[in-house]
């Protein structure tokens, strides 16, 4: 009684210890310390080594022997990632959010197949446990965060978005129209894999983006000919996304030559700085 | 007899009522009014909805299912369009023109299907009337109205169309010649798929845009050498319709950003006008 | 005799006539004359046809159908095109040069299969016929000439030419060594389509050209890892001629834009143009 | 014994027989003097030479008919390029340093088959002797340093090489995660293409690069949609790697056309130029 009494108080003070959450807060989140960097590298380890796992565990001939090595690196990587995952709930100050984020469900769902094999048994909920092991994958998507001039590449792409997802829908409306006009020459032939309207946009697409698999052509030579319009459709607006994109990295470009130091020549400063970071020279704008 | 002439009687009155067509010309081309922007936001919901019940049509295992369904929606679909197609004449300045323009013909066309079925029994015209209701999905082109940015991209697009279109007699001109050459190089090999010239020049522009399905592939040494050739031409030309788009665009934005205002700083401006749209300054163009 | 000899006087007076050398030279050669503009018109129209006709000859089963109507427009096509030869070989300051050229030999040959048919009987010679009546598509370049801004393009991609051919140099180095490459790890391969180092060659181009016809394709897992590699290679480079002509593009532009008049404020003056052609005013250059 | 004595002496004064190897080192690595220039032609002419022998030699058909003059021409080539890397060690600086780099390595696998089938008789090891053989190939990479302007366009692609190498990485973790998201949507399939991981990263690859083979394709409606999207995606991305390298491109041209000399108004500097390489008159910079 006394014991628990014990742990449930323990809990409550570490559950509100504010100090010790930020000091966790400060390895997990920032990078700036030698504690923080240390735990950076050994997560983009963690996550490479365990994405590595889930592919080579892919190849039927591979896993029948290496599976003992497999078996033991699932132990070291869940354990991990649970520390982590527990961690993070603990620090963040907003815990729900990380829960419900895209990530705090990608790092819960890929951490419990091993919990799942414990308690319920692996053989039954196999097809389940190896989904969810799969999902591991998706951590992938936390290296983005380690890569500083891909978030300036993503700034550059995001900058232009609203005229990307004006051209996509520009070209959803071809697509379409392309695909029942397609469905339409082609679609009464005998055993085409023009069977349906949804199909033939899957071809326009392919088409379009010059992609061009060739399980589904055209027989016709109406849709050989159609198809042939398509192809140089697509071979011209190709060029409107890489006007968009070069457009908006010249201009950035730019920019940034106008924010070059004044004081010692150097340029690459963020955007709203009043003073060079290199030189603290102050900064004409 | 004198209900008949009092129905004549409205009718004309309807025919020269200018105020209602006013009303309803509001309300169908403009969009500052609330009932106007209702009316928009009601049409892109059917045109969508309309153009997925096509799609859904296509696929032979769901129609079947959902069919009941699909027959309630068309009746709906084809009364709201009858509605609007009926208006549009109605209100329009030059009802001929609109009649006889594409989305004229698209709207009559797209709404027949349903009354033929009616007056001459579905199941003589099925071909004809399965064609007709896949024609609705050239509705899609009206939604390109509602695109404010689209418009600017089909204008950048415009701008340089005397461009465009002479590098398509350019590629024109080679792929017949290439499509000839590769004709009479592989034309003489047994089972070959490059049977006629037709069918070459389809190859050719399949290769020149990297599309390249694979239905039609060179067999002999040489045929091979061309195609190879062909495919460094293609790859080094794609460069001609992206240049020519990038150049245009690069223009627009700095064109753009000289119109900023010298007020309020803000750019955006429409071409040829004269005072800051956001601080009512006057623009130094 | 006497008749030989009149004929011989008039022969000798006609090859020596240079008025009317002069005025066909005018006609044929320059389109500033009513006439000049008619026969450039007949001659695209001319040109137009005849490669029409030699593509539908192609089509085997339209062939038998509409092949009276094929064999009445080769006598008049064969007529014009002979007439033209001649009197291009007649009124050119340099004939030999003329046939000689290109469009010298290529307008020789392409009129020669129906006096050979004349001669020899068509039976025997039918494959060089054949091949000889394909001839006459190239005449298809011809037409380049009346593209006024499809030469602006051909000088954009000469101005940058010495680039492009050292991009090509250096794509052929990469699909030398790549092809190699692969004939190493998928040529022991039973049944491979890597069998030899030309082959495999083609198979780098056709991928790093991303067209991807799917012929030849790895089968082992380094193949596909290598092939992997290659793709992501063609994908980045492809960037590398749209980079050189975009530049070349955007400075042709900007030079254009210098070269506005300040007089009437028009651009699109040649180049060392002293005088704007449109006022008459004097450029600053 | 004396001669044994003398040979030695004479080697050991070749060895360090400084004026010597500065006048090789003069001829094999500057093409300044008429000797050097002779040298890199006839350099030229033996890889070329070489390299199509190797491909020629692949052939099945031809290497039959061809062999003899193929062995002549071996004997020659490996006894030029014997020489060639026994000069390059003997004047090189740093011999070790070149006989462990790349070219170094190659240059003596490339020497090392003829030898081999001498002294342990060619049948035994023809596998490791054809493999051998085939490197040669690789000394294609030699001819890059003959390329003055391929050095600029590497430059060119070297100065974003960082921006291309994040992007790269960018690309590797879409496509780790696309083709694990294929493979959980059709790896259940029968009979599926998409049976590992790896393979479905490999699907993805030739997806997203728009190569397209059609070895792997979906076959569920579900996978066709995910791979309409990852088409989408790889032809919107393409433009980024386009952008970086025509940015890069054009800001060269602009800081080339700066280098303009004041003097004589001719451009092409190079870098930290301070007089004009053409009249000799003083660089602004």
């Amino acid at each position: 009684m006394a014991i628990l009494k014990y742990i449930r108080e323990k809990w409550q003070h570490l559950l509100h210890n504010e100090q010790l959450k930020h000091k966790i807060y400060v390895i997990i989140f920032e990078s700036d310390t030698p504690a923080g960097k240390l735990f950076d590298v050994a997560l983009i380890w963690f996550i490479v080594l365990s994405i590595l796992v889930v592919i080579v565990e892919s190849i039927q001939g591979w896993a029948a022997i290496i599976g003992p090595y497999l078996r033991v690196s699932e132990y070291i990587f869940t354990f991990f990632f649970t520390v982590e995952y527990v961690l993070r709930l603990y620090c963040s100050p907003h815990p729900r959010k990380y829960a419900l984020s895209f990530f705090g469900v990608v790092d819960l769902l890929a951490t419990l197949p091993l919990y799942i094999g414990w308690f319920f048994g692996a053989a039954r909920y196999l097809l389940v446990i190896r989904t969810f092991r799969l999902i591991r994958v998706f951590r992938i998507f936390k290296l983005f965060n380690f890569l500083d001039e891909g978030q300036l590449l993503l700034r550059s792409l995001a900058n232009s978005s609203r005229k990307i997802i004006v051209f996509f829908l520009f070209v959803l409306i071809l697509v379409i129209s392309i695909g029942t006009l397609m469905y339409m020459i082609e679609g009464q032939q005998p055993d085409t894999s023009f069977n349906n309207i949804p199909n033939s946009i899957y071809w326009a697409i392919v088409t379009m983006t010059t992609v061009g698999y060739g399980d589904i052509t055209p027989e016709t030579p109406l849709g050989r000919f159609l198809s042939a319009v398509v192809m140089l459709i697509g071979y011209t607006i190709i060029a409107v996304p890489t006007g968009i994109v070069s457009a908006s990295m010249m201009r950035e470009h730019r920019r940034r030559e106008i924010m070059k130091c004044p004081h010692c020549g150097k340029d690459g400063h963020e955007e709203g700085a009043a003073y060079c970071k290199y030189c603290g020279g102050k900064l004409d704008k």
